[in-house]
């Protein structure tokens, strides 16, 4: 929480605009958040995850600071453009695409491609001809919040099999990606990815293809209730284990940092709809927000995320409530298994703030369940 | 599916325009359905859950119908309205509301609010002075697919409490509310719930209040890969169990079909974007549609709903596929632990037809997670 977004939302309710829920985002936390990602690895190139929060705002100052835009959609590589990123900074990082939206790409001028099978390669070999492409290869996140699933990549020795058919359809393999798992709080999540990915490295040279790049991905944590570690650690602890793994020929590395770019720099103002118990004997206090899982705060799910809240009674007695959602969705319920413990004094009415929203909420949302407009967002 | 909606598919195709995924409902099934509660409930009034589909097209059909309609929020108030349902025919079922959305519905000419909590009677008592309310009561729902939490409805002793509570504050209390679960394939499920409701009511006689009605929720089911009951059956199943629990003294009653409704009146079509392994000796295939959770199917949350898929391979040999949409989120996966069978001869760029999604899927979708716009859809 920001001075400047403290005063924004001081403005927004003296002005009776606060009737709805909304996110703030301070771009200055941005600004300061990718140059410590510059600064605490300064090998690396960053290729900021546009998913995580693809406002306007947002892509045209890190494009002025001269970040780089992993995209994962078409959309998403116009959005970029828009911003002022030229082709050459962004790459088409979702190893699942049409054919047609390939060719787009290529027709945008995109030259760098992510792949995790052979059929991807040969789409992009018919669509994007000569491009460089990467290969994702599977890796279990231990220690992330936000255990990734087998979803994209594949085995390191399959990865082989993929670069060699690309380089015989004649795509260039510079090389390959992981994931260490979003919101990762193990600063040596990176270490034991970095080996396999040296071992690549290895077997692809073996074939006769020189890959000169890695991929590290993103998985840089922001704060949410626990600590987490500062990006410089994160930078040594990759730097050692790019030292360790690849010698004094380390390769080319990239980042991708999404939640870790714009998290801090997101608040979200809510209004306390309604607090009631279940029975006289209830023990916990049921608390329905105006926002819940439709409206944003889909990471919840699971009740991965444990966002902080804020309230103007923090300070006083607390006791543990299930915190749900205002939609008429029985599964619209962020936190119940652990209760989240909220002022006994809070009340119908009371806004509430929720930190470190400035990543995977507003086009989280959904388009209108229930009728409730998106999230409103404002980027300051 | 119907002839309708494939020559619909067949024409859209011709011309080209099946770049991206779509919904196609067909208003003659929804009428079917319409008609099909209308007779096997002849004394229930029907609230259709707008919530389910809220599609202009969907509530005008409808309320010519002379549907009824449960409504969540003022939008969905002002869309019925829109639709041509006169005030007397919208409930503003939600326990969860704003006290200024309580007097802009009380403004609108609502008179029916749904409670569960003396602090709601008591935002009801202000903002909608005089107003019928009706208090939902927690019941677990054993048998149900899409299980309810806990999140509406209070016990039953407090329902008295909650009843007598706004009767002093000079609302008129006309009866309660329950929910035997979504997608709810035992007929005998309503029998506990009105038995318990019946107890409510005889609580509530002794206090001096008289109940007329009861709302029997929704919970009807839609046919995906399992077989259901026919709705004759529910009716017939519910008639019993209120003439057990009630005797000869039947309230007026109320059932809110949502999912029953426009389920089957709905097909989504897709296509294959990519099919792999992740490694040599892979059991299973992955199969990637372009549309997913986040696109409109959000109720494959925890694999729950299993939707009928067709494809132009039907017939051929099938092999478990893991099944996941196009997003960039690896949380976008919809069946992995129970593998969804699929031909082997399936292709990519094959399209596919989803069944059974005219429910809870086009507004489920987000706003643009990853630059994808919502899902199109046709009301045919």
């Amino acid at each position: 929480m920001t001075d400047r977004i403290q005063e924004f939302l001081r403005d927004r309710r003296s002005k009776g605009l606060d009737t709805e829920p909304c996110l703030v985002v301070d771009l200055d936390v941005v600004r300061d958040n990718y140059q410590t990602f510059a600064k605490a690895l300064p090998d690396s190139r960053v290729f900021y995850a546009v998913k995580a929060n693809p406002a306007p705002e947002v892509l045209s100052l890190l494009a002025s600071l001269g970040s780089c835009f992993d995209t994962a959609t078409v959309a998403e590589i116009q959005m970029a453009l828009a911003a002022g990123a030229t082709a050459d900074r962004i790459s088409f990082g979702n190893t699942i695409k049409k054919e047609r939206d390939i060719a787009r790409a290529y027709e945008l001028g995109i030259r760098l491609f992510a792949v995790d099978c052979t059929a991807e390669v040969e789409k992009v070999s018919r669509a994007a001809p000569g491009a460089k492409v990467f290969c994702r290869i599977l890796y279990d996140c231990a220690g992330a919040e936000w255990p990734l699933s087998r979803k994209f990549g594949c085995d390191p020795e399959m990865a082989v099999d993929v670069l060699d058919h690309a380089k015989r359809l004649g795509l260039e393999p510079v090389g390959i990606s992981f994931h260490v798992g979003s919101q990762q709080r193990k600063v040596k999540a990176w270490d034991r990815a970095l080996a396999m990915a040296s071992q690549v490295f290895r077997d692809c040279a073996e074939r006769g293809i020189g890959l000169t790049m890695v991929n590290m991905g993103g998985g840089f944590p922001t704060k949410y209730l626990k600590d987490v570690p500062p990006v410089v650690q994160y930078g040594r602890s990759i730097f050692r284990a790019l030292r360790k793994h690849f010698g004094n020929q380390i390769p080319e590395t990239i980042i991708e940092p999404g939640r870790g770019m714009v998290g801090n720099a997101g608040v979200i103002e809510a209004e306390v709809v309604l607090i009631s118990k279940k029975s006289d004997d209830d023990e916990n206090r049921w608390v329905y927000l105006d926002i819940g899982k439709f409206g944003g705060l889909a990471e919840t799910m699971d009740e991965s995320i444990r966002y902080q809240i804020r309230t103007r009674h923090d300070g006083a007695e607390m006791a543990p409530c299930v915190l749900a959602g205002p939609t008429c969705d029985s599964a619209d319920v962020m936190y119940e298994k652990v209760p989240y413990p909220l002022p006994v004094t809070l009340e119908i009415g009371d806004k509430v703030l929720i930190e470190g929203t400035g990543a995977y909420t507003s086009t989280y949302s959904s388009v209108a369940f229930n009728g409730i407009p998106p999230l409103k967002t404002y980027h300051i």
